[in-house]
């Protein structure tokens, strides 16, 4: 597919007419990266932002020990690491390809001429933004305030939301790697998962979710019952 | 001081003519709210975002057993609670009045109007969510890979350095209320500040903090040496 094809398709770019589709679309530069590639570093210069056009990019943050914190996992058609094109100049987290991924890249300054000049694009991107900051206190909300059962409960309900309020579906990531978003370790992870399965709530077969008790699944989900 | 004096002022709406100025002037809504009042719920239909003239706002989430996580403490000139103006169209928070406060209202529909004809208007709350996506990020980095003493040095250094890296200042809000934001609560805080002042990291003295190792502290945010 065409970059402008691609583009048409983004709710970022969504009501743009074709004249400005094509405007974009001559400041953009494809990129790929392999499975584990960095993309960018926490520190390192902001020069624009991305898109996913195909696979998946974690962007997370580091401790001094090395422990990981997913911030959040960009699948195609997101855009990701915007901060820096409107605050600051610095990357403000890490990004790293999970799987072999194509790209596009936006570089900052034309992209600005672009929004002064477009203020749909620049409602769109404020949407954007917007709904990135619900997910964030969303996340602070679930490290903060509930226990593990509770954070792996909201993330299985947030999977089934996502894909139609369905009852079976397959993680998205490694178990390892969410471990990782859900503030935990694989092992704790994984006695949660066994927990959940003796008791019926969901069942668990590699990757793929069963969901058996929505009703117990959403009391988890709001701390009004423990595992 | 007017309404339109005081927008003037305003990071938000810096670079704006005083035609435009009145304008957004015209939508402005004044509202005193008392210590401890409510200003909007959780899940609340958003119809407009606010910014703090006077006082002190908390925007916090509580959990099913009523603990509270403080997200963000909104002071003078910072406007807060943009998010359902441009996504969804509920507040993903609670926002209560720390303090005897007044408040300027923006309504939603008016606003969006503006932002829409005006470029530059539009630049400016994009750089005010990007900062805010900045700082949570740093928040869910704080919580999720710092110990609490970590959480502590870091959330000093921040108020030194917002005071132009000065070593004497004054806690900003009571430590019951930094306990809420750092994710402790209040008996673990007084046991870190206790340790520290043992250290001679810092002193404390009622709200008023004294940096007599600025190194050491360094090191206890970044996660390089334990209390």
């Amino acid at each position: 597919m065409e970059v402008r094809q691609h583009l048409s398709q983004l709710d970022l770019f969504k009501g743009l007419t074709a004249e400005q589709l094509e405007a974009i679309t001559g400041t953009v530069t494809e990129k790929d990266y392999r499975k584990g590639e960095l993309i960018f570093a926490e520190g390192d210069e902001g020069v624009g932002f991305y898109l996913v056009i195909r696979g998946r990019v974690k962007v997370y943050k580091l401790s001094a020990e090395g422990k990981e914190q997913i911030m959040h996992i960009f699948g195609p058609r997101m855009p990701f690491a915007e901060v820096p094109v409107f605050a600051g100049s610095r990357y403000p987290a890490n990004a790293e390809a999970m799987e072999s991924s194509r790209l596009f890249f936006f570089p900052k300054k034309s992209f600005i001429t672009l929004i002064q000049e477009n203020p749909l694009l620049a409602m769109n991107m404020l949407a954007s933004l917007s709904q990135r900051l619900k997910q964030f206190s969303n996340l602070i909300e679930t490290l903060s305030l509930k226990e593990v059962p509770g954070r792996l409960a909201s993330y299985l309900l947030y999977l089934s939301d996502k894909n139609g309020s369905i009852d079976e579906f397959k993680l998205d990531i490694a178990k390892s790697q969410l471990a990782s978003l859900l503030g935990t370790i694989p092992e704790t992870l994984s006695r949660i998962f066994a927990k959940m399965g003796a008791r019926e709530i969901v069942s668990i077969k590699g990757p793929e979710i069963t969901i058996l008790d929505r009703e117990g699944l959403e009391d988890l989900a709001e701390g009004n019952t423990k595992l």
